[in-house]
């Protein structure tokens, strides 16, 4: 058998899929092949589901089901000097998880297990594969949940929301994905394992590895194991429509959140477009409401008077606010998450900035000039909260036009919108992560020194470069 | 005048110290001497208050009123070949800022600026020698608060806090330090300036380096400015004392804090030692209510559901619950931080252990055996929603000890409540840091591999090993 890991023809990657196979074959591993072409992609990348197939093969793919067996993968792609690209459950938005196929593939999807979860430390250990939902849905008989929920919690993983630091809806107020996680257990580049972090809220023996993993997007280790920071689900919560007879209106009143006392779990903003978007795909009858939209959920104690406090606010710069029923308040929660679907007779590009609060009335004000410049139609929600805005940027697709190509006008207005949130003290990436689709954009925001200083961690940490290269940084 | 840079006898920090002087006089620098013997030590290594002075001198010491006169300080001083410590308000409790007298210290005192205050963005951005204590009185009036409050907040500067990671009585509800950091200007030590992290929440381009340089203890750069996350005040504040019979049940009567729906913003738990420890040394009679206390302040909306929600699931573990007037509240909150005073006729060593919340009632129990196998006192008081105790291992001093002497006995008992501590799942240190007083306990806690990641990582930011050799890590 071993004859055929050193005929002249075979790749490194075909040698270390035998190399597993021979020496480990409890460790499934797919050799690449056409069969594996869905890995080549992440959710940003994948081509769109009409498009033809190209036949061109995906990388190896292994399926470890233990830490061990992470490190065993881990030393023989060095060994055979394949790089390595770990994946959680493939639902990145920036091609942080793509892969070629010289590469290898290793998929978390295996180590899911929930391995403990502790009332009275309120921690759970989980393996990196867990879904985030699933995860939530296990903590709700002991009263508990796990506060980070990027829109893709139904569908994202762990170990996936690590990598890019996912934020999500309740960050504001519960903090990103970084501030959830206390300890964790890391393969590194030589197959070693180290664990860092404490299983207490407080420890500070060290330099902070743990912080400095969670948003690596897989440049710097393999998370094989997370203990996780857990809160008591809220006893009340409460949901409020905010609505405005504009979207700047609507924009500039986001600061008498700010300015009031009451700190809501979720402020989710949107805009005309937005609205006029969700209205034409949900058969709803949102913008007879208004022209912009500040939808609000409340947490905790004293639901009563935060609502108070909160209407006082928005009623005085102009809102019309309304508590929502609980049936309502689901479904407005359901349109959030997937009310206004993708116009298929446009092209678009999603975008992910952040900018400090005070300036997201500055951003919308931004987007007539831009709209008038490229031919455009942008519009954006926002979490208004943290300041992270998703713009949708979207051209019509005329006779003639190759859907699957961007046009250079949308692909350009996309930039100066970055170089906007740039200009207001804002970044290119609030929560979705750098990945291969914005290294040029991230070359915008981070300065030549701060750049070869992240180089010269990774490259301390991950010498021979086999994690994830070319990705990130 | 070049000619005294380059005698044969002057050491290499003597020429810096002329360097600075004769080509940069705007720079206020003080030649290593015993005028500036006080640098040599923080608030860990100074010696007693009546230990005879041993005329041993300082470091040179330079006091930068700019991040360029920061940049141009360590730039010399890596040209001169003489290694750099950063000294916030040399507060610190493990040596961190300590410095000898080959060294430079470079000070923060003079650059205490409050540059900005954003209410709507909830920022403010400050210089590292402003005073916690400072800042918050500076914000006050904006109704709004800086949470991160270690003890000496009074005191003790922004940049030593950011370089320590500190902790406080409020994190477990608005976590540590590294909580409320957004982003850093860093001098790094080729003197270059790098800004890193962001004025919003959310961010993620790039390597997270803002919570690699917080808790790093001068090691990596030397923070210029911090971008802060500022919160509104609570809208009201309660106290609730909850005394037990034993330390023992006080301890187990943690839990039921942690599974009720409640999260004070201080939680702070005596046992019996502490609290006759503060009555004889404050005058108090705090140990005719009970034999160990709960101390907790809640804070918020909801704050009558929230007292009753939380005396009920104390009260039924056998607590006596108290809600406190106004008057009492801040008496008790002022013999928390300054009652306990230290005995004079004992020798102590004070410890800062963190262990995950649920083994608070097995530290306690440990303390027995080992006061009978070292002959010490030991009692702690904790902050206990985030599982950190600070252990105060005492021995009397008997007719003919030197009373500067730490014995053997006194420092077997602090490592073995180390270890006790570890064995737990905790860690040595949880928000003091590690400086060069708890080099070998951190190696208790630490794997080789993980230390090895460490100082490759501090050698990629810091090749000439320039900044706070010999702590740390």
């Amino acid at each position: 058998m071993r004859t055929t890991e050193t005929t002249a023809t075979i790749s490194p990657a075909g040698a270390l899929t035998s190399a597993v196979q021979n020496r480990h074959p409890q460790i499934e591993v797919r050799p690449a092949s056409t069969d594996t072409a869905a890995y080549r992609y992440d959710y940003a990348t994948a081509p769109r589901p009409d498009a033809v197939p190209d036949g061109r093969p995906g990388p190896a793919v292994a399926f470890p089901t233990s830490a061990d067996e992470v490190q065993t993968l881990v030393r023989l792609a060095a060994e055979f000097g394949v790089t390595v690209v770990a994946r959680g459950a493939g639902t990145g938005l920036a091609g942080g998880a793509s892969a070629a196929d010289d590469q290898l593939v290793i998929s978390t999807e295996r180590l899911n297990r929930i391995v403990e979860v502790s009332p009275l430390d309120e921690v759970a250990v989980v393996e990196p594969g867990v879904i985030n939902g699933d995860l939530n849905a296990h903590l709700r008989e002991f009263g508990l949940f796990y506060a980070p929920d990027p829109a893709s919690f139904e569908i994202s993983s762990i170990g996936g929301n690590i990598a890019t630091n996912a934020g999500g809806l309740r960050c504001a107020k519960y903090g990103v994905t970084r501030e959830s996680v206390l300890a964790l257990d890391v393969v590194l580049a030589d197959g070693s394992l180290i664990s860092v972090g404490h299983r207490s809220i407080k420890g500070v023996t060290g330099l902070d590895l743990t912080s400095l993993f969670v948003g690596s997007e897989g440049v710097l280790g393999i998370v094989v194991r997370a203990t996780l920071r857990l809160r008591p689900l809220p006893v009340a919560r409460r949901t409020l429509t905010a609505f405005f007879d504009s979207t700047a209106s609507g924009a500039e009143g986001l600061g008498a959140i700010t300015l009031s006392p009451v700190r809501p779990a979720i402020i989710e903003f949107f805009d005309r477009v937005s609205l006029e978007g969700i209205d034409g795909h949900s058969g709803t009858r949102l913008r007879e409401r208004g022209e912009s939209l500040i939808l609000i959920e409340l947490d905790g104690y004293g639901i009563d008077e935060q609502a108070a406090d909160l209407e006082d606010a928005l009623t005085r710069v102009g809102a019309r606010v309304a508590v929502e029923s609980d049936e309502d308040s689901a479904a407005l929660w359901e349109l959030r998450r997937y009310g206004r679907g993708l116009p298929a007779s446009r092209r678009f590009i999603g975008e992910d900035i952040a900018v400090p609060k005070s300036a997201l009335p500055a951003v919308y004000r931004s987007f007539a000039a831009l709209e008038a410049r490229f031919g455009v139609e942008i519009s954006a929600v926002s979490h208004a909260g943290d300041g992270n805005l998703h713009p949708l940027i979207t051209q019509e697709i005329k006779p003639g036009d190759d859907p699957a190509v961007v046009p250079e006008s949308l692909a350009e207005a996309a930039t100066e919108l970055v170089r906007v949130a740039l200009a207001l003290g804002g970044t290119v990436s609030g929560e979705h992560g750098i990945g291969t689709l914005k290294r040029e954009w991230a070359a915008l925001e981070l300065s030549q020194r701060s750049i070869e200083a992240q180089r010269a961690i990774k490259a301390a940490v991950d010498p021979q470069h086999l994690f994830n290269p070319g990705k990130a940084i």
